[in-house]
C-alpha cells in the first residue's frame, strides 16, 4: 500500500537559498519516491493566525505556489491545493474540536511560549493570544487527518502537534468508529540530515540574521551579489585554503556532485582565489536554480495557469475529501433526516419509491421523466440527441438531490417545488 | 429595512409543553411580523460539543426540526436550516478565531462554571473541557455574522456570547473593513416577560425536575396522563376555589384567551371541580396541540419531505452566506492568484483574452466554441436545439472556470488540460 506523505507550506515571506536546499529540494525529490503519495498544501489559513495584512498573505501564498511548481514539484503525480480551497478542512476542524481537550492545547509549546513572554514582560499570560495561536494544533489535525496521511515531515518544534493530532484521532476513533478506524495515526517525520545551509556570515541562513541569499528574487544579479558577500578568511590568490569549515565550500557542497566537491577542495589546497571560488559557486548554483527561476517568472507573469494548477490540485484533494468527510459526518451523527429511521424502511419500500423513466421519441431524440410514487408527472426533461446525455442528468438528479435542480437543468417542473425536491431526496435517502 | 433576528435551535432531548409556550409559539409569532426577516438553525455543530451519542444527534435533530415546522414556522417566509449545512459557518468560524483574543474565552460563563466545578471537585481545572465547549462562543459569533443579524433573542446566560460576538465583528471590521463594516453588530434581545410555564409540580417547568408535561410524544394520552398529575389543592367538587397561585390555572392562562381566562376562574370560584378543571385544561391544550400534532406525526413518517424542507432552507441560506464568504476571504487575503496581481493588468489587456464564440449551423441547431487568445481552439460543443442551452453553458463555464468543466459537460477538448483551464480561469480573473 502506498505512504501517504503531507507537508503544509507556510505562505508568508518569500523563499531564501536556504528554504531551497533545506526543504523543498528534499520534498520534491522525496515526491518522487515510489510508493509514495505525496500531498502539498498551502497553509493559508495558518497564515491569517500571525498575518493581518490581506495583500501580503494572498502575494505570499502565490510566489511561495509559484516557487515550489518551478523547483519541480510534479503536479500530476503530487496533490498540491491551498488549504483554504478545501472547505472540509474547517469543518473537519470543527468536528475535532469536540473532541480534543483544552488540557492538551493548555501544554502546547507554542502557546506556552508567547505566555512565557507576555509574563516576563509584566503582562497578562493571555495577553497576546489569540484564539487562532490557541487552536492552531486542531487545524493542524485535520489537514493531516483529512487525507489520513502516514507521515508528516516536520521540524523538532512540530513533532509535539503530530502527537496531538494522533491524540485526537484516537479519541475520534474511539468514540465514533465503532471498532473500526475512521482516522489514520499519523507519524511525524524529523530529518535528522536535512541540510541546513550556513548564510553569508556562517550562521544558518535566516531571515533574521540578514544573511541568505535570495532564491529567485533579484535575478542572477542577486545571487553573484549575495556570494560576494560570503564571509572567507583573507588569504590571497595562490596561497593553499583549508576548504574545512569555510561557508562558501559548505555551499558549493550543497550543490555539488561527489567529484565536483572533490575538484573544489583540491582547488582551493591548490590556491585557487576566493574571487575565482565564488564565481564558481555562482555559476554552480545559478546551473540549477536559472531554468526553475525562468519558470518561476514565467508562473509569476500568468497567474491563470498558476490558478489553474492550484484549482486541479483542489479537485483532486476533494475528490477525497468531500466522500471522507461525508463518512465522518454520519459517524458523529450529522445525516440528512431521510437516513436515520428509514435506512431500513425505506429499504424495505422500495416500490414506493418515485420513478426516472428514459425513452426514446418518434423524432429519435431522448428524453426522460420523473414520475412519483403514484406516477404523477413531476419533471419532463427536454431532448437529448444522444441518451448518454439523458442517463448523466438523470444520474445526477438522482445523486444530488434538489441541489442538482439547478436553474439551467434541461427539464421542465411540471410539479410543486417542494413535490418535486422531496421525490429526489427519496432517491438520495435509498442510496444512503 | 428589514431586520434580521436570528434563532438557534438546540437539538439535543425532545421538547416538552414548556419549550412551545416559552420559546416556539414567540418565535414563530415574531417571525410572522412586518419587516422581520427570520432566521432559524438547528444547531447540530453545537450539539456535537456535549453529546457523543451520534444516533440521538440525528434523532433529535430530526424531532426538533419537525416540531418546529408543525409548530406553525412558514419556511417559505422564514429560512430554517441546518448550522451543518452550511459549510461556510465552519469555515467563517476559523476567520474569527484569528481574531478572537483568547482572554475572552478565558471568562466566558459557560467556561468558568465548568472549571469552577472540576476545581471544586478537586481535579484539575480544565480536567472537563473539551476545545469545543471553549471555542464555542466563536462558533455562535460565526453563527451570528454569517447573516449579520440585527437581533438574537437569547435566555440571559446568552447574553455573554452576543457581546462577544459584537466584539469579534468589531475588530474584524476594523482590521479588515478598509473603513466599511462588513459585519453588523448583533444586539441581544431578552424578553423579560418570556413566558414560563410551571411544571406538574409548581416549580418551573424542567426535564431535570422530571415535571413536563410532553408536546407531541405520546399522543393526547400522554398530554392527559400528565394533566392528571397536576397538584392540586384538596378541595372538593362544589367547594369554592381561589385560582390564584394554582399551577392549574398559570397553564390554563397560558393557551386561553382573555375571556377564557375569567371564565376558568369564575368557574373555579363556583366550585368546578379539579377533575373537571383538568378535563377543560386537556380539552383547551389539544385543541391547539393537536393540529400540530398531526402535522409533525405526517413530517416524522416521511423524513423525505422534512429533508425537503431543510435542504430548501439551506439552499435560501447559502445564497447569502456564499458570496458574503468570498467577500470575507477576499478581504482577509485568501484570493485567487489571478486577483492579486492581475486585476489592473487583465482589465487593461483585455483584448488578449480567450473568447466563446457561440454560432448556428446549417443544421439549424446551436454550438459554441472556446478559442485561446491566439485562436487556438480549445473546446468544441456538441449541438444544441435551444441557443439558450449553448448561451447557458458558455455562462457557467465563465463563470465557473474548470470547476464548471464536469466530465459530462456536452464538449470536446481540443486542447490541453491545463490550457483550456488556464483560458476559463482568465475569464474569472477577468471578471474578478
Amino acid at each position: 500500500m502506498s505512504q501517504r506523505v503531507l507537508t503544509g507550506i507556510t505562505t508568508t515571506g518569500t523563499l531564501h537559498l536556504g528554504n531551497y536546499a533545506g526543504a523543498i529540494r528534499p520534498a520534491v525529490l522525496a515526491s518522487q519516491a515510489p510508493g509514495v503519495e505525496s500531498f502539498f498544501f498551502m497553509a493559508d489559513f495558518h497564515a491569517l493566525i500571525k498575518c493581518d495584512e490581506p495583500d501580503r498573505i494572498a502575494r505570499s501564498s502565490r510566489s511561495i505556489a509559484a516557487t515550489w511548481v518551478a523547483a519541480g514539484l510534479d503536479t500530476d503525480r503530487v496533490t498540491l491545493y491551498r488549504q483554504s480551497d478545501i472547505p472540509e478542512i474547517p469543518e473537519l476542524t470543527w468536528l475535532l474540536t469536540c473532541v480534543t481537550a483544552k488540557g492538551q492545547m493548555n501544554r502546547a509549546h507554542a502557546y506556552k511560549a508567547a505566555v512565557d513572554a507576555a509574563v516576563a514582560a509584566g503582562e497578562e499570560p493571555d495577553a497576546n493570544v489569540t484564539m487562532g495561536l490557541f487552536s492552531y494544533p486542531v487545524l493542524m489535525a485535520a489537514d493531516i487527518l483529512m487525507f489520513n496521511a502516514h507521515k508528516v515531515p516536520v521540524g523538532k518544534d512540530q513533532v509535539q502537534h503530530i502527537e496531538m493530532a494522533r491524540d485526537v484521532a484516537q479519541r475520534f476513533n474511539h468514540l465514533f468508529g465503532r471498532g473500526q478506524a475512521l482516522f489514520t495515526l499519523p507519524e511525524a517525520v524529523t530529518d535528522a540530515e536535512m541540510e541546513l545551509l550556513p548564510g553569508l556570515d556562517g550562521r544558518k541562513m535566516s531571515k533574521s540574521y540578514d544573511n541568505v541569499i535570495p532564491l529567485f528574487d533579484g535575478g542572477p544579479k542577486a545571487l553573484q551579489d549575495a556570494v560576494a558577500r560570503i564571509v572567507t578568511d583573507s588569504k590571497l590568490p595562490g596561497e593553499p585554503k583549508d576548504p574545512d569549515g569555510q561557508t562558501l565550500v559548505a555551499l558549493y557542497d550543497a550543490f555539488a556532485s561527489v567529484d565536483e566537491r572533490a575538484a573544489f577542495r583540491a582547488a582551493l589546497r591548490a590556491g585557487l582565489g576566493w574571487g575565482e571560488a565564488k564565481q564558481q559557486l555562482v555559476a554552480l548554483i545559478e546551473s540549477q536554480i536559472g531554468p526553475m527561476r525562468a519558470r518561476y517568472e514565467a508562473l509569476m507573469a500568468n497567474p491563470a495557469e498558476l490558478e489553474a494548477i492550484l484549482q486541479a490540485g483542489a479537485a483532486k484533494a476533494r475528490a477525497i475529501a468531500v466522500p471522507f468527510l461525508k463518512t465522518l459526518r454520519e459517524a458523529v451523527g450529522l445525516r440528512p433526516y431521510t437516513q436515520t429511521a428509514t435506512t431500513a424502511v425505506a429499504k424495505a419500500e422500495k416500490v414506493a419509491l418515485p420513478v426516472f423513466k428514459q425513452y426514446r421519441e418518434a423524432d429519435g431524440k431522448f428524453y426522460f421523466k420523473l414520475l412519483s410514487a403514484d406516477g404523477a408527472l413531476l419533471l419532463q426533461s427536454q431532448a437529448f440527441e444522444q441518451g448518454r446525455e439523458a442517463g448523466q442528468w438523470v444520474a445526477r438528479l438522482k445523486q444530488g438531490g434538489a441541489a442538482a435542480l439547478t436553474t439551467d437543468a434541461p427539464v421542465q417542473r411540471e410539479a410543486a417545488e417542494a413535490d418535486i425536491a422531496a421525490a429526489l431526496a427519496a432517491f438520495q435517502a435509498d442510496a444512503a
